[in-house]
């Protein structure tokens, strides 16, 4: 007879396996370091998944993650309101403001376009994106979806519909990474570099 | 101004670092993949965590993590009660079932010896591992702790205390891994592969 984990231990490594990048052996690893090590962490970790569910909501004018109606980047006056930067994730908008780089309003899209899976404009909430860019004030909307075909896909898609309501529209740029060497950098983005190069 | 996440969003990702090779990285990663697609999960982890934390105690007889006074394994009678097999902790144990290479019975020490972090015997229950080493059925004690420096000093000590009371005592054997190639084993493992080579 080979012994077992005791069942709630065996759910704990189960329900660990719900993170991603996590497969079996992290998921055991995890379960035995908080049981035998770390059980104020374990106890905390339980509060701060319960508590972030309860509150944390979809700000009602970017769709980020909030715990009030409008966040707090959608409620800040110093931001540019003429600017519109649109992302596929909350995740995303956070990379884009850890640049400092950005001083404008975000647009988060509920995903990318994916015909197959049945994802079309309507799930993501282009229409909300519409409603939003033309509200007289946004001059310029950013698209910051990301390079892959869903991403381009979604940018196009939404860039012809801006467009046609007379909104001005850019693409963040693609090319070699800051730092990059031309030989470590795969054929497609060395290509799109070329095509896209800039006068200096 | 740059926009933080919101307050249980940043106490969750705080929370989540609780969990061994979770960075800061990684768990903005985890925090928003839960709350963005996984929210069943979320729940799921957060009552598994507080079931287990509530549930799981510790084995009267070896220690190792349990839901009743006595686990599995302590109140198996397949087992061979003779064979006591001494680990550091419980997810040792499980290693050592998962080979389903022994039948015996486990104790599992609280940890290994470490004066210089004030953790001697009484501290990882050596006198619990003596009583219950000469309780008159068990014939042999093998050590399986590990090969660091505490783990060796741990199954030393041990060994002199155990043999001074008359049992057997084995220690898990060292040598090269099973496929192992001599020219990708470190130097001291193929020494001590030497050293306690065995008649074939």
């Amino acid at each position: 007879m080979t012994v077992k984990a005791p069942s709630s231990l065996d759910e704990l490594m189960a329900a660990l396996r719900c993170l991603p990048g996590v497969g079996p052996k992290s998921a055991q690893r995890m379960a035995y370091h908080l049981l035998q090590r770390d059980q104020p962490g374990a106890a905390r970790l339980s509060g701060a998944l319960r508590i972030a569910l309860d509150r944390i909501r979809h700000c009602d004018k970017c769709n980020s993650f909030s715990e009030a109606a409008l966040c707090e980047l959608c409620a800040s006056a110093r931001r540019d309101a003429g600017l519109l930067c649109v992302v596929e994730s909350p995740a995303d908008l956070l990379m884009v403001e850890q640049t400092q780089s950005y001083g404008g309003m975000y647009f988060v899209l509920a995903g990318v376009l994916s015909p197959l899976d049945g994802i079309g404009p309507k799930e993501i909430h282009l229409d909300r994106l519409l409603k939003r860019a033309t509200d007289g004030v946004v001059r310029e909307v950013v698209l910051a979806t990301n390079f892959t075909a869903e991403g381009e896909a979604t940018a196009h898609y939404a860039g012809e519909l801006l467009l046609a309501r007379g909104i001005k529209v850019t693409r963040i740029a693609r090319g070699l990474p800051v730092g990059g060497e031309l030989d470590h950098v795969d054929a497609g983005t060395l290509a799109q570099a070329v095509i896209e190069r800039r006068a200096v």
